[in-house]
């Protein structure tokens, strides 16, 4: 085979987007792992490769860790597969089981990647609230049974808005370079799920630290509980130092919401 | 031992009534089944003795069937034991598996049946809309993509409020004496449940005949898909004949809301 006419069977591959929900419960995490672990990667890759005939690579925006879920993780892969883009969510409801959807899919630029060309994220962080659990709700939400004032937690969300040196909420294993990101929006808000009361956090930023959000949620939850006040919240923020935040929140509470590009 | 001292024993029993939340996914049901079938019941009694210290036997005000879910079951057990009514949520939670939660507990007259004292019942169906499922809400949903014509499945459920003859929505096997019941509402709404588009029934009525909330919503679902119109759901209501409904609509869209005495 020529160079040319590889180079052109390459063209010729579409590339592929897809939004994916998934409740993380089952899951080590999205990012593929080597068997007998599973993660939503090595289930999404091998059900898509029945559809699309040949071998699929994905890239995700985000590696949701273990337990974690996503409403709206996005992928693309390129395949020389042919079948109509809209028809792609109801065959891949046919091969996947019920705790992976592709909700959407489309065909996008052949530069596009889900990874790459993301601009910015929204994590939800949702607390079950009051004494009993909720079985609809408890797979997907971090049950606390003792007040909170939420009001105080909106303040110390706010403090958190900008763009920050946020390695005070990174993980402790972390070493990422650039610890600077840009938090658009903290907001604290109230839902009925199920009949739950929930609490739910929204964070959107241009970008998350490895356990990031979870480690905002865990601080600001100290906060809701009065075990520290605003004042020690800005000082740890500042400090930029890991060990002052407390245990990484639960992973069943965060879900990878949106991801705009 | 004298018949006066056993007597005296008894009344010194206390009634518990708990409020039952529980997904019903993996379960045979509510009521007791022989192993190694699992029904609600079979987990509740037994965990509730471990707390209790002596033979717990269930009265449930509803028997729901498989998959079917309560966010509101109600239950009532005399019991020696002596732990305090409200320490019992926290305990139960502490021996019960992640799907079956305890929500209050109160101690209630001696002649309280939570199956006999029932005044009414509200029972939900929950339909998930739209091509795509949702992880998040697929165990609690009947997925439906087909469009649904909401107005006309609200009208279709304002002929079934009042007392009436229910035969045509009994369960094929049903052979219950006195199929006349009495709905007091019938109502049809829109929820977002975890990003999902759900359409919610609520049924409220003095009772139901064995799996009549489930054909209502199979009988209201053939109105919204315009495969039947207004008049013919009227005939097939006034026939009092099953079998001109089509089949149940699944276990897993409906829950015992809620229960009134």
């Amino acid at each position: 085979m020529r160079a040319e006419h590889r180079e052109e069977l390459k063209l010729r591959r579409r590339n592929i987007a897809l939004t994916v929900s998934y409740d993380g419960t089952n899951y080590n995490g999205f990012q593929w792992q080597s068997p007998p672990r599973v993660a939503v990667q090595n289930i999404l890759e091998e059900r898509l490769e029945k559809i699309f005939g040949d071998k699929i690579e994905l890239a995700a925006a985000g590696r949701t860790d273990a337990g974690v879920h996503a409403f709206g993780q996005v992928v693309n892969f390129f395949t020389d597969g042919r079948i109509d883009v809209e028809k792609i969510p109801i065959a891949a409801s046919c091969v996947l089981p019920s705790d992976i959807v592709v909700r959407e899919a489309r065909e996008v630029d052949k530069n596009f990647s889900a990874l790459h060309s993301a601009k910015s994220k929204i994590y939800f962080y949702r607390i079950l609230r009051g004494a009993a659990s909720n079985p609809f709700v408890n797979r997907f939400a971090w049950h606390i049974f003792r007040p909170l004032d939420v009001e105080i937690m909106r303040e110390a969300l706010e403090i958190l808005i900008g763009t920050h040196d946020y390695s005070s909420f990174k993980a402790a294993s972390n070493v990422q370079r650039n610890p600077v990101r840009t938090i658009y929006a903290a907001e604290i808000f109230n839902e009925n799920i199920f009949g739950g009361e929930c609490l739910t956090i929204k964070i959107h930023a241009n970008g998350f630290l490895y356990h990031m959000a979870r480690n905002i949620v865990a601080l600001v939850v100290e906060v809701g509980r009065g075990r520290i006040n605003l004042d020690d919240f800005q000082k740890i923020f500042d400090a930029r130092d890991r060990s002052l935040v407390p245990a990484t929140a639960p992973a069943q509470g965060l879900c990878l919401q949106e991801v705009f590009y």
